[in-house]
């Protein structure tokens, strides 16, 4: 089993919904996250500060701010993982900075709580 | 060590604190969270849209909407998780849809920030 | 790859993403979050409930409250991990406690949704 986290943009939810079910994912949960990417950052202002420059430090504070996201969450077994990166890909790709990330972790065990059921039986 | 991620309805976190504790567990953090479970999407909405009906598919992306949830989450000792998911399903099991669901992820490493601690010292 | 997951306090995450970025780290996601630590719930109640003490569980549930928190996740490279846990802790370790734990879990692949790009690719 695997968990793939996916980071949005939040107008892209329901889209996103929508192709996982597509997918024959219908279990999911979601959060609302901040986010920010590579390239969102003005990198002079990083070598300043690792330079020990106190002006870029607190500049990159302020400036480096973070947006506001929508984190999907899916637990699949491991053969549905990439018809599941496909299917949030397809949605969220408009080639711009902040079309977000999916991260994909392995998972040692599920549980249904209604049923008790363990393991692939629980998440399908 | 392992992270036990528990989404479980939004009425039952004061009865899992409790449940979490006499388990001997008294370190976790909790999320609000919207999910949604296996069922609780009209399988013929899916298959439409898999047809590639677009009004089936439109129709999914409002009726399959996610319900607010709490997820919660603990780092335990790999001889600890068995009693932390029995407690956590003790407690949260109605029998009924929408009981929640139980992750177990492996964690490779852990640290207390305020002594530096790593490995089972900081969850301990 | 890891996923380094970060517990801290609310008015600490402007100088962790200072930290983040000095530590050439400028992709990292934030969620609010509600924690409580090893020692904030008086033991003697935890060892009343255990020996079945409605009264004591059922002040376990009011008394050990949760503080609100902030968490900060970023995926990064596994040689990495000890400048992004390093620089974590320099900046929130004050020696009082609440000052938060960090989680490191194993990551199995990653995916930037823009261009496509997988694994160490999709994070640098």
């Amino acid at each position: 089993m695997k968990e793939v986290i996916a980071i949005i943009r939040m107008d892209m939810m329901n889209k996103t919904k929508r192709a996982l079910t597509g997918a024959g994912i219908d279990a999911f949960f979601a959060h609302e996250a901040q986010g920010r990417g590579v390239g969102f950052v003005n990198r002079r202002l990083i070598e300043g500060t690792q330079h020990g420059y106190e002006e870029a430090a607190s500049l990159l504070g302020e400036k480096g701010k973070l947006y506001p996201k929508r984190m999907v969450t899916v637990v699949v077994r491991d053969t549905d993982v990439a018809d599941v990166v496909e299917a949030i890909v397809g949605v969220n790709q408009t080639g711009k900075p902040g079309d977000g990330k999916i991260f994909v972790l392995p998972v040692a065990d599920s549980v249904r709580v209604r049923t008790g059921e363990k393991g692939l039986k629980s998440i399908s």
